[in-house]
């Protein structure tokens, strides 16, 4: 997800702990893609970003189950929430690679749970990994995703 | 994306060329989350599966371009429908792990072509790579995973 | 890495410490070229196999750090024993995919931490993710692989 | 792998052909590891990287073929040298991620090929994509990675 961090956002602290207000400006700022997901932030802070998606039938590959391309998309929105919450202000944020590994179906009307958190937070990039756990708490798919940093006027990668 | 090859479904073979009939049965087994993404089968054969989507807005990031999460998401639906293709009767196929990069922003409005072709055809996986074009021919992404055959009564993977 | 478990090869249990036996063991089972690695196993559990690597001029980049080839290759034959001590006798094992994030750099004449633990134990594949630390603990590289497990006479995937 | 561009090296053009002067040059820059794997590069321009590899028997795994982790490092040494050939002067070049499919073992004995090409030359990352095949021609592995750029003077990712 590209995100771009104006001037004058709410600045966060390492040690914030979600609180109603924050959460609201993150859901506000989820793109029209997020929200076709139907993906739910749930939690935002520096440290973590967490989202739980209802799994609807439109989201379904043909054996009732969550299809894996809104894994990966719910992983994706998750990894530039989590940046945009660590860059400077007036910096951008792009995905530039992102590996998924799966590892068990989730079922039509299961709400699935992504939790993402910090392998690598630079100056040029950061590194995040989402993982992706069914209500039962199995572990479904695990994603791994580099975002680019792009400094206030800089060029495209 | 998991799918099952029915028994008695058409064969195909390599030289297959496209065609309105199968082109019907392969738009006819496409999953709902592949029609949520708006990718309509343009070509199948067992040696090249092509798609193509036009980027609404429902798509989008908040930069005005298309979502990432959509990129990995379509090719994953052309994965599967391509090891569909190559499969034996009764077995079915689900995706294992996807590795994206991304290399260009698609703008709305434009319309992505989606091609997928095969980097290996075993018995028990098969490797699909599939290139993200923009209509003005820039690549967007490449995306390559890899799918794994379930054989007729197999357990899960 | 390819291994195949013969048939009498000791037990292990989840629960099983590392003890000297079988550390002689798998240290004995090492391929030439983890040894040509330098790399030496000081804990093998089903549950998690680690290694210690001095990084020595001949794995060198030439910045004076630990070439990004080397960790892959110390990474990617844990990932081999450890599916070794978790598959069935007579199973075999070979490498069908690896990712590689790197984080830092690891200056030579360091000895870096190689622990591998795994995110799914399938009965066809197992996919294993191996942290590479350095000596003063920073993460340098974060590697998942995915194991093809080939059963008793079975062909190739 | 680490590189940086000194002052004052040769220049390329994209319509250079290989010749003896500048794979001297290229092979005299090859880091140690490099050449414990054997890697001799055989073409050079900032098109396309070529090495031969041949598979000795340190190089191998417990099943009498070339170990995954050799042909990781290989390629990640051909991306390096393929991105120094297109960066500026005085820039430095770091892998930071790397994926590989496997497809079929290479038997010790045989001399690998393994051709680096690029899918995308930009200002902060370059993403190189290297083919490993047999001598009999059969695509043994294919592995795509990402370089960043670091400027002259700037701090590392």
């Amino acid at each position: 997800m590209l995100l771009i961090r104006a001037t004058g956002t709410t600045p966060l602290n390492a040690d914030d702990t979600a609180d109603t207000a924050r959460l609201r400006m993150i859901a506000d700022m989820q793109p029209p893609f997020a929200r076709l997901m139907g993906a739910k932030i749930v939690e935002a802070t520096r440290d973590r970003v967490v989202a739980e998606v209802f799994v609807r039938e439109e989201l379904a590959n043909r054996n009732g189950g969550l299809h894996g391309g809104a894994v990966m998309a719910i992983a994706d929105n998750l990894g530039g929430t989590a940046t945009f919450l660590n860059m400077p202000e007036d910096a951008g944020t792009t995905t530039i690679e992102s590996k998924t590994n799966f590892f068990a179906a989730v079922p039509l009307g299961d709400t699935l749970r992504a939790e993402c958190t910090p392998l690598h937070r630079g100056r040029t990039t950061m590194v995040w990994q989402t993982r992706i756990t069914r209500r039962d708490g199995r572990l479904a798919a695990i994603v791994t995703q580099t975002q680019l940093i792009i400094a206030k006027d800089a060029a495209a990668p």
